[in-house]
């Protein structure tokens, strides 16, 4: 038996730092994708364990089932079918299991996603052995949701082969899943979120549980269904950075300049309630493409601006910025800003040869670049190995 | 006979292009000035002509003061000896002469300011010889209120030697003027302006005038005492623009999205507010000079932003901020936009070195780099050759 789900990543289109005061934002997923494969073993002979492989990075990790089990024994009542917040006592011992596995030592950032993984495996599938091996076109910790990504194609993979939920095991190439099982699965990647990030905001599982883009404000969350294709060239300037000094930044500028800074607060929820109307505006509405386009750039472009007086630019994206300022072509810094990605709008009209000019200039600048559409679909399943 | 004027340009510290939405504004005097120096032969014997002489440019124009005289006839009830606008009829008439003069093809945008000249002239000392020497620290049309220095220092030359004002010709070095002296001057340096500009704010010579700093709002200005010294780096990037354009380009934003920027607007004027309430506050004050400057950076900093959400940006000014911001400078354009020049606070502690080295970088560009201390003093002359 064997399953393959694929989630998509997500970008902030407007209202990053702005939502933390109040202001609507909107986030969008994309056309990138995590993908997640999983094979029971045929015959449960003498293959007794769990493998995880990473196949971007070449790393491939195995733990004995029985020894899964035994670590995780005592919290037998925790575990539970149903999505459950790992304990504390709990995630210690699941640490000690990750600790085990010889990480490279530039990648210890990938303990807390093994601790994710082997908490959402042993309470969806229970402790049997398995091979787990995931690739992902999203780049790591950059922002665009790619552990999201990973625990909602992880949690779409593990319930397919349950009993929790029924899916249709014939369709050829990739298929949804219901509603009822995509808040399910929803609910188990927040789970695994929580352990990768100690607080998210449940906006990156969301959006790449459901696809399309979400309308977020005081934190509630609303689906909205795009009406328009948008096409977006995302530049990662890989320049990591501190996102809990960047918000706190923001909230000392508001404490030293709280008028000028709610104004742009507010600027920034008009923004935001501007682009989700012009996306789910009907196809044959007033405007055209071209035309509901060219408002989305000029309110990138607005929102680019206010984040930069809120402080969080940096000299990576004030190159990017430039270098597609040249071309005519509007980006905004996405996230937290300080670095990581970009957005540019790439027009239905722009021509591929101006494409080409502008990442050859950007990966120059040692950038690199993916084209996304977004507002696709979210988490989707195959059982006969669709191509990701 | 002989007396020499020097008055300061200008930089819009805060606010431009909001104050045409009715927020406020800051302009400040820079310490780089337009020198009129104006001799009378001492004998009026037989060089009868009027010159003028452009010293950085190596141009020089002269009229037979015959010539003036009769091209003026018909307009003699028009010529006053207090401030007056000149009429279309007669504006027309001094354009002949302007055109009777060899300009050579790059230089073309000087024949209004010729005009204005012969126009204060005129009015101010009537009909006789004289030799008036220009020169300038100021790039031309660049922002930085070229044509408003000269209107004012010729002004302020030509009342010097008239018998309207009485000033104290004995004082050694740089002398300013009385209120009401400078009350009279910078009417007739706005009537030069307006030959120029058509339809100048007054805005420009007010500053060059008074000297200081300028907080206006809805057409009124008050001036603002500065109790703070502050070094800019003003870089030139030499890049021309189109200022009706731009304004308009941000009058259409503004009808397109009406909240945002209505936000954006109020957001530049709470920015304004607070710079001047910073620069007005008193030495011995509860800040530290290096605090006021870190808080007026930041606001420079928020102020740049919001004109980027304006659309008032350019690739050069992105180029300029990019490098500022690698040495951690705040930078904002001032003026236009669209190119033009840009403002970089110098801090007091920050090291000469550094300085060099971010002057190196940006000359490297192609841009033109001055430093200018701001707020200083108002137009000044001197009757025994002070230096410049």
């Amino acid at each position: 038996m064997e399953v393959k789900a694929r989630a998509p990543g997500k970008i902030i289109l407007s209202g990053e730092h702005a939502v933390v005061h109040g202001s609507t934002a909107v986030a969008a997923s994309i056309s990138l994708h995590t993908s997640v494969f999983l094979a029971f073993p045929s015959h449960s002979g003498n293959d007794d364990t769990l493998k995880l492989e990473l196949k971007d990075m070449a790393l491939e990790f195995s733990w004995p089932v029985g020894r899964i089990k035994e670590a995780l024994a005592e919290f037998s009542s925790a575990i539970s079918s149903s999505p459950t917040s790992c304990p504390a006592e709990c995630l210690r011992s699941i640490g000690a299991l990750v600790e085990e596995q010889n990480i490279p030592e530039a990648r210890t950032g990938l303990a807390s996603g093994m601790s994710a993984f082997l908490w959402l495996y042993s309470c969806i599938q229970g402790f049997k052995p398995a091979t787990v091996v995931v690739t992902s076109e999203l780049p790591l910790g950059s922002g665009l949701g790619s552990s999201a990504a990973f625990c909602v194609a992880l949690s779409a993979a593990l319930l397919a082969l349950s009993d929790s939920v029924s899916v249709d095991m014939v369709h050829q190439g990739w298929s949804s899943f219901g509603e009822k099982e995509l808040d399910l699965l929803n609910k188990w990647a927040f789970e695994g979120e929580k352990i990768i990030h100690g607080n998210p905001s449940g906006i990156d599982n969301t959006v790449s549980t459901y696809g399309n883009m979400i309308k977020f404000k005081s934190g509630s969350l609303t689906l909205i269904k795009s009406n328009l294709p948008l096409k977006m060239l995302i530049t990662n300037t890989k320049v990591g950075r501190n996102t809990k000094a960047l918000v706190a930044g923001v909230s000392e500028r508001t404490i030293r300049h709280p008028d000028a800074l709610n104004f742009v607060f507010n600027a920034v929820d008009s923004i935001s309630k501007e682009l989700s109307a012009i996306i789910e505006s009907p196809v044959s509405g007033e405007l055209s493409i071209t035309e509901k386009e060219e408002n989305i750039a000029e309110l990138m472009e607005m929102n680019q601006g206010l984040l930069q007086s809120m402080g969080v630019s940096h000299a990576s994206i004030e190159t990017v910025l430039r270098t597609t300022l040249k071309y005519k072509l509007a980006s905004k810094l996405t996230g937290a800003g300080g670095g990581g990605c970009v957005l540019t709008l790439l027009p239905t009209l722009l021509s591929g040869t101006i494409v080409d000019k502008v990442i050859a200039e950007l990966e120059s600048c040692g950038f690199q670049c993916l084209i996304a559409e977004i507002g696709g679909r979210g988490v989707e399943i195959s059982f006969n190995g669709a191509s990701s």
